[in-house]
């Protein structure tokens, strides 16, 4: 199919429709701008955890177990880092260790993060364009009734126990489109928000200033990663609920209210698209597994062309 | 035997005279302070050679084929990142790369390399006092016809190619040595200075001023790193030629001259025991096996009390 789109993702749940586009899609038609609001130093090395799940995804190295992480996996490194003493909160496979390494060592080095991520998808044989949202530090801060936390502190440290108050993204208003985000915007069709937590992997790539503007003018379609009340995968609902906001496909569709052209719910919520006063796409949005990656693809391009036309 | 000792070393000859020290000695009587000079960032990690190597050996975690590094060393991590770019030059294995990361987490969070030693060697099981010779960074850079070059450059990357035209030890100047290495000294009967290469791994515990004021007053032993006109190990044979002095037992002994009380050297070179005016001691100083280290050392112990007596 020829349609020109920049997808917006998060982790696991953005790599999976993602993954699922890059199968439908030619190469040199899907960039996907991913979120840096999670990146984090740990054990001195800079660690990019979405960039690395949609990486890892589409070069068929992630785990697929867990959806993140590499296959294969060995923790010798970790193991050994912990029995000295060290912090065993976040997992630190040794094959990935490898891409923290080499990505810490260049960024000392002076290099950015979008050439390091170019030349790492070379490596990994990734032809789709895969852009992180921003050169610059934003951090996502996690505002909680046990205080600030960072996004990792909070998510994996403390297993999203926290009541979270509100959000912040540390760093967002210097912040600029890393080089190619705004040119691929640019020449897009359409922008797809991928499934992915609309407060703490989606947000902080919409409040980039620029990356906001230039997405206003777009064809922006939505999907819901909220099926039933509930998420496949992380602490969505969850973080809607403690805001005193009933977690749904409409309420994900609120969220990104003004913004959008077309959302995409599931068959399971299907009594919630009138509701909701855009076209609306109902379908079956859980990729649980590869073919339903590439189903759910199709369906979401071909709505953007109906809404196209 | 009951001797009070400090032993000076580098990387995997003097590890080998430590651990037949520590059979010998009961682990209160033996501190070893070992050359920082080598240290130096990779990866963004803090990697410390000598010292691991001292450790490894004592903890029984060293690889007996190479005398550094882990046994049973997994490379994940180190290929992944050389896939993807990174330099290949230095060896780092996935367990190894367990002490760097705490390490440099540890350090990064305003901890000093004695502190963090101790931490390890406690969790190591190693009784012995291991110290690095100064918490202040020294490095030591080989001169050479090409130039200047950080020591594991010029060890490691260059392979020992360059000819050498002499040493310096940046930092040295306002280094001191780190705690407790001065009070162990004092307690000290006698100080070994281990068959490590004299130029790079001995001279740059040496050129701490605070050190070397204190073992001036000590009995000093030395054991030659080289037999028969060349090292087991190491460049310090090549060091010796390229700087215009005859690689040779007796070239160590007046390395040292002025500050020893006995000299150790191999059966091999008893011709030339006679030319050197201290004490010495003729004995087999290969440490080819786990029995040789600590016959060696039993021969240095006793040939100390001879002298202190």
């Amino acid at each position: 199919m020829k349609l020109k789109i920049v997808a917006l993702a998060g982790g696991v749940g953005g790599a999976k429709l993602v993954h699922g586009l890059a199968q439908i899609l030619p190469p040199e038609d899907l960039t996907v701008v991913v979120n840096t609001g999670d990146d984090f130093e740990h054990y001195s090395l800079y660690i990019c955890p979405d960039l690395d799940t949609v990486c890892y995804t589409l070069a068929g190295l992630a785990n697929p177990e867990t959806g993140w992480g590499r296959v294969d996996e060995t923790w010798q490194a970790i193991e050994n880092a912990v029995r000295l003493g060290g912090p065993e909160w976040f997992n630190l496979g040794d094959r990935d260790l490898g891409t923290h390494l080499e990505r810490t060592r260049r960024l000392k080095a002076g290099q950015t993060l979008s050439q390091i991520t170019r030349d790492f998808c070379k490596s990994w044989g990734i032809r789709q364009t895969i852009l992180p949202m921003s050169d610059h530090p934003v951090r996502t801060i996690v505002e909680t009734g046990e205080g600030d936390l960072a996004f990792q502190e909070y998510f994996v440290h403390r297993r999203c126990e926290p009541k979270v108050t509100g959000f912040r993204f540390e760093g967002v208003e210097t912040a600029e489109a890393a080089p190619g985000v705004l040119e691929a915007i640019d020449a897009a069709e359409a922008v797809i928000i991928c499934p992915s937590n609309p407060w703490v992997s989606i947000d902080p790539i919409l409040v980039v200033g620029d990356i906001r503007r230039a997405i206003e003018a777009k064809t922006i379609v939505a999907v819901s990663p909220i099926i039933g009340g509930q998420t496949v995968k992380g602490p969505a609902a969850k973080m809607y609920a403690e805001l005193d906001i009933q977690p749904s496909a409409r309420a994900v569709a609120e969220h990104y209210r003004g913004m959008l052209s077309g959302f995409v719910l599931d068959n399971m919520d299907a009594e919630l698209a009138s509701n909701i006063n855009i076209p609306t796409l109902t379908t079956d949005t859980l990729m649980d597994s590869l073919t339903k990656r590439a189903r759910l693809a199709r369906d979401v391009l071909n709505f953007i062309r109906r809404i196209n036309k």
